[in-house]
């Protein structure tokens, strides 16, 4: 049998991406490294369209040419052995696809590299994680177009559907596909920091139990917010341990892990120019949260107020968390496609927001109902420079600031930290501040380092001498 | 004659320098690219131990030895081909110094190929502007001891000297030196924006008047807050532009550029997992502070509170706004200190806490008697975890986080954006947090992709089979 792709890695996410593609009709050859995983998954999933290859050569012999190798390893320095090792094997015009979570950067020089060689390469940017994998990803697949359409079938057919429409289009050129996904995984971290922040209100300030808490997420997914994470932070509220019988919630440690994709898109925001707060208030909230043993102990030494722990108008409050909660989700998703927009001007692709927006719709971590609008926002202006300048998104800025600004400092009065709501606000009230204080931050500087300054009045470059810096009177 | 230094580059930094050296008796060889730049020194400032030359042989010929050659060029590429130029004219033992903005990791890359050459290299950051450099920089070398030790009597004249002591001491190996100057440029960064948002609370909501405000910043200089940036500041406000006679810092573009390191700071911290919220923040104020014209058009069409403008209890609010700025300026330095404790031990530098706040206490831009404070808490205590639990910090922080805590909500109250001191404030909370939401994070991470977390109950990683996901129900 001469199967129709080949998948490189079967760890997890590569079985349920196997697993997937065998669903629809694919005929699907397999490696590893090392041969006990496609044993297993042949033992687990047997299928007439499925081979299980230990030989690399005859791995790479059994596909139908031009030959399409999907690979699913760890990404890093692993990604480059994988490719080395197949490159000889392979002829011109062959297609290999990465579906790790590369660095976007990685992604663009084996883009070039490969390129001289006559390989095709597509990164594939996959969101979803196994249960997204297996029924339907979001994909965001970049690299030359015409070679992405020998693989879109493939692709589209495996991606989650919304409306019929696959949650995979092609991106652009080089290692975009992977700038999406890192994009995309940085908005993943702030939409769970101001979940959890919204959790930290209801709890500790509002005074509301577990299980309630749970109800009110359920309640809030029947509307705006309706969203994958609002969904499972109810599923996961409503859990219990079952050794100790509390809510499991109670029983997890409040020490945040990452892989790192959060610290990549702040990291480039920082690069090119993009005031991307909110996302990293996310990034380094997880950092924070890392010193718990400092933190217990500092809890001794430095003074805030107290909680109040009973709020008597309940229902006002929980009603203005639900809309300071959407208002910070707007303020990400402003800060989140500002960045797709700069990438697109400073790496040079040509990045289409509405369709990025309509991937992210379906089968990935942040598929939420509030991504149609943001995609509606795009198709009607293209230029579009931020989303906040749309109708739609104006309109429920405009109805919920209030409410963020209330929810802000009301926990701030009480001594919760909620660096992402806050940042959002922050933001919120820079971004429609036509005079921002940046004057004094100049003059600071063109008096201790001649930077110079422009003015209001005029054109060209002022610099001023002040008289005698203190630096001279000492 | 023999020359006891060289100096290569004659911009308005190593101009400085340069005059700051023969005034202090050093026998100084100039050099620069084009001779235009010598030339005008030898004009402005003839001297009998000044020799320019055009030559670059003859300037090294020129040096007693080992040579010792002080680079003030632009920091980059230029620097490596500087340094290629000089290599072949030089014996072994000769140290060459970079006192440029050199990016750290460059600086380390630096010390250990010219090491292997026999050549010395030591990093020498320089913060104080032109007149720092002129009447007295703080310097932060770094390199080799015994290396350091033969230019120490040259570089400690120069310095600043605060009570007698030069602020200059040695740092530790590679490029540790130019790290210790970035995050002193990012703290200054923060340090900045803390104060521009002070001043925009005093003017928009407290409703004073530029000169008011100004006798404000020259009273609190006068007091714990007394900081050259303070004075500064105080200085500009009663600046009238000539041409208007309106004060300048009314007619100054609010539009604030930078030179990179703010950046920098903020990736190094994202890099070795430092919360440096505060920096980032300020970083990001001066990004949205460059869309001045999406600003101005998005007051069009944003709602927002209306300012106060007129407040009753000026003195009492005046009051606070100090006491914020400096609780805000206590957690800006506790979160730059993590940074040099968290670098310390992920690049291996032996760095003394202490001594790096006793540089920063005079010649450069962030010179404060706060930094008195700093470096004695490192002494009683050099395993200090945080600044802030030091007594004298903990004591300020108890004293002060109301006020921070009353600015920033009033500030939100009124729309005006203050991004360093709530996230300042944000951090203290976070900080003092003995639970803090993050195991809801960990709970979705473990939902949608079995990352697994602790227990606070007992060791051990756990994973919950959380029921049917959502996005297999779709």
């Amino acid at each position: 049998m001469r199967h129709s792709i080949g998948i490189f890695g079967l760890g997890v996410m590569g079985s349920s991406l196997a697993k997937n593609m065998l669903n629809h009709d694919e005929r699907v050859a397999l490696y590893n490294y090392t041969p006990d995983l496609t044993k297993q998954f042949i033992e687990d999933f047997p299928h007439q369209n499925a081979t299980a290859y230990e030989d690399l050569e005859q791995f790479i012999e059994s596909l139908e040419k031009p030959r399409k190798i999907f690979l699913m390893v760890t990404a890093g320095s692993i990604t480059d052995s994988v490719i080395n090792s197949i490159v000889p094997l392979l002829d011109k015009g062959d297609i290999i696809m990465d579906g790790g979570n590369a660095n976007f950067q990685d992604s663009t020089r084996r883009f070039h590299s490969l390129k001289k060689l006559g390989i095709d390469f597509l990164s594939v940017g996959v969101s979803g994680g196994e249960t997204g994998a297996l029924n339907g990803p979001a994909l965001m697949p970049s690299g030359e177009k015409d070679v992405y359409d020998k693989v879109a079938p493939i692709l589209e057919k495996m991606a989650a559907k919304v409306n019929g429409k696959p949650c995979c289009s092609y991106i652009g050129t080089e290692g975009s596909g992977h700038y999406v996904k890192m994009v995309h995984n940085g908005i993943e971290y702030a939409d769970m920091q101001l979940i959890s922040e919204a959790y930290q209100f209801l709890r500790k300030i509002i005074g509301l139990d577990v299980k309630e808490i749970a109800a009110i997420f359920a309640e809030w997914n029947e509307w705006e917010l309706k969203s994958y994470l609002i969904e499972i932070t109810s599923d996961i509220l409503n859990y219990d341990d079952p050794e100790t019988s509390q809510p499991i919630i109670d029983v997890i440690l409040d020490k945040a892990g990452q892989k790192g994709t959060g610290k990549w898109t702040s990291k480039d925001a920082l690069d090119i120019g993009v005031p991307a707060s909110i996302i990293t208030e996310s990034v380094f909230a997880r950092y924070l949260s890392s010193l718990k043993d400092e933190r217990v102990e500092a809890a001794n030494y430095l003074a805030g107020p107290k909680m109040e722990l009973e709020i008597s108008d309940k229902d006002y409050w929980i009603n203005l968390v639900k809309e300071a909660l959407f208002m910070g989700k707007i303020c990400t998703y402003a800060q989140g496609f500002m960045q797709y927009k700069q990438a697109a001007e400073h790496y040079g692709w040509d990045l289409q927001l509405d369709e990025i927006a309509l991937i992210f719709r379906g089968g990935c971590i942040i598929q939420a109902e509030f991504l149609e609008s943001v995609s509606q926002a795009f198709q009607a202006d293209p230029e579009l420079k931020n989303i906040l300048r749309a109708p739609y998104f104006q309109e429920k800025a405009n109805d919920y600031e209030g409410a963020l600004r209330r929810v802000v400092m009301k926990a701030m009065e009480n001594g919760l930290s909620i660096p992402c709501l806050s940042s959002s606000l922050s933001f919120y009230d820079g971004y429609r501040s036509p005079r921002n204080g940046a004057e004094l931050i100049q003059a600071q500087r063109d008096y201790f380092g001649a930077h110079t300054y422009k003015r209001v009045d005029k054109a060209g470059v002022f610099h001023t001498e002040w008289g005698t810096d203190p630096m001279s009177r000492d």
